[in-house]
């Protein structure tokens, strides 16, 4: 089945405890698009980057089978930069700088061929050009899943509502969960939110875990517990990428199946936060994912018969 | 199979967001003989009260077929009484007031009948305590499960590390298995600590679940997303209540029975911070026990073939 991401492709500066990596390769569609092809799929990718984005990043990502026609370049502009500084805890970090560069007068333009794009992630961009890609679609996706974060809540809100509102699945981090709702527990947070529009709510929480709701049901993956935690950055997207590569791959959006694709994105997210940027996303074998996977079956798994 | 409980019982003065309970009944032995007479085991506390620990709390622990012969009461003394306030968040605590009284000559003698004791819980006490109690039994117990906190790492370092050499099982909290090992990874924590003594390793993360370790497996319990955590005191005391009840009826010490029994044991800590101190986890019916169960089992049970 045909997945369509729509989201930054950037360069990051990072800093961690371990050290720092400059000007690597980043941005939600880059890591989700690289954890899709973990599945077989073949991401298109909406996006825009400047004349400094170098070939090889785009030889790196075509050699995973991603599809970058919908990826603009703009030549006479720089593409969008991050850096951020990770302390001490892995959990917490500053962003010291943001360039939107190219990002800011992106328009998201969804090419003819991807118009019918079955499956749709709408990685964390302004709630009005996630919408746009939304409504540029021939075709309602079979399941459209939308990334978010809190600076849209602060600065952004009406749209952000307008967005939620048509998605199916909200992805937010805990911290993000209680903002929008205005409640603390996230038990009582995914009943506000679900009321928003969406009939899928996913709640973040890094290193401790994943919770997935619906209206009646919660279910819950545990992150893969580690040795080091070296870069979590691109985490997130890693995960949103796995889930939808996975829900891709098996064209079932049941719960029963969603509950899988939350396992196979955070066994996805566990390689990506133990190197550098992309560093670890980028060849693996089908014996390192099915490893993964049987850790979080060993982690997991229990026998009790009620 | 006969369960050994040596722990504090006391009263606690607890400040929540949600109101105040004034000198309500507490203490690990309490919490933890409470949650394990759901598995139909008698508890057998050694301990010590005051001259004003009254009657009606005596008969609440004695309804719930908790055996309080080795429950000292010293008519000259108080009870140890702690009084905490709560932040905002709930995970957090400050303590108030620590009245130590009765417990500050506490020498733990452990009946006759009890000596023969199959399993043996040792509730956070001085860790020369904890270690008599241990000496005075006529046989090792199957399972010995310890329990302990930052304060006697902070000031009696060198007797804990003495008696944790000598249990089965240490439970901790991520704090202060940090605190104890030097290390920030968990993972590396637990190998850490691992290496002092014990063959299995708890480690409770309080909402965010727990952590079983031994030399090879890893396995983690969730905690139940709840709409309101309304009064945290006691959770890990019931935890190791409801582990070791399992366990005690089971009468198994393998990891895959230790596996459902931190099942369990996370089942009860769900009930204990519903309410203000022991109020929930006093006439829980089968039913409540048994569906609470069910409510885990749909939460972690995914169905993924390797």
């Amino acid at each position: 089945m045909s997945l369509l991401v729509v989201g930054t492709v950037a360069f990051d500066t990072v800093h961690t405890p371990f050290g720092t990596a400059e000007r690597i390769l980043g941005g939600a569609a880059t890591y989700a698009s690289l954890s899709a092809s973990y599945f077989g799929v073949q991401s298109r990718i909406v996006s825009v980057v400047g004349g400094d984005f170098p070939q090889k990043h785009i030889d790196l990502l075509k050699d995973r089978n991603v599809d970058l026609e919908g990826l603009q370049i703009i030549q006479n502009e720089k593409s969008f930069f991050w850096e951020g500084k990770y302390h001490n805890d892995m959990n917490t970090r500053d962003t010291l700088v943001t360039e939107v560069n190219a990002l800011e007068k992106f328009e998201a333009t969804v090419p003819d061929s991807y118009k019918e794009s079955e499956y749709l992630l709408l990685g964390n961009l302004h709630p009005g050009i996630q919408d746009s890609v939304l409504e540029q679609m021939n075709k309602r996706p079979k399941l459209v899943v939308m990334d978010t974060m809190n600076f849209w809540m602060d600065i952004a809100l009406d749209e952000l509502l307008a967005t939620i509102k048509k998605v199916d699945v909200l992805s937010i981090n805990d911290e993000e969960a209680r903002q929008l709702s205005g409640e603390y527990s996230l038990v009582k947070a995914a009943k506000t939110i679900l009321a928003m529009g969406p009939k899928f709510l996913i709640i973040k929480k890094g290193e401790h875990g994943a919770l997935l709701f619906n209206d009646e049901d919660v279910f819950f993956a545990p992150a893969l517990p580690l040795e080091d935690v070296f870069d979590p950055t691109g985490a997130g997207d890693t995960f949103a990428g796995g889930f939808l590569g996975y829900i891709s791959k098996t064209d079932d959006i049941s719960f029963e199946n969603m509950k899988r694709a939350v396992i196979y994105g955070s066994a996805m997210a566990s390689f990506t936060v133990e190197k550098f940027g992309t560093d670890k996303l980028i060849g693996l074998s089908d014996e390192e994912v099915s490893e993964r996977l049987q850790r979080f079956l060993n982690l997991t798994r229990f026998d009790i018969q009620l």
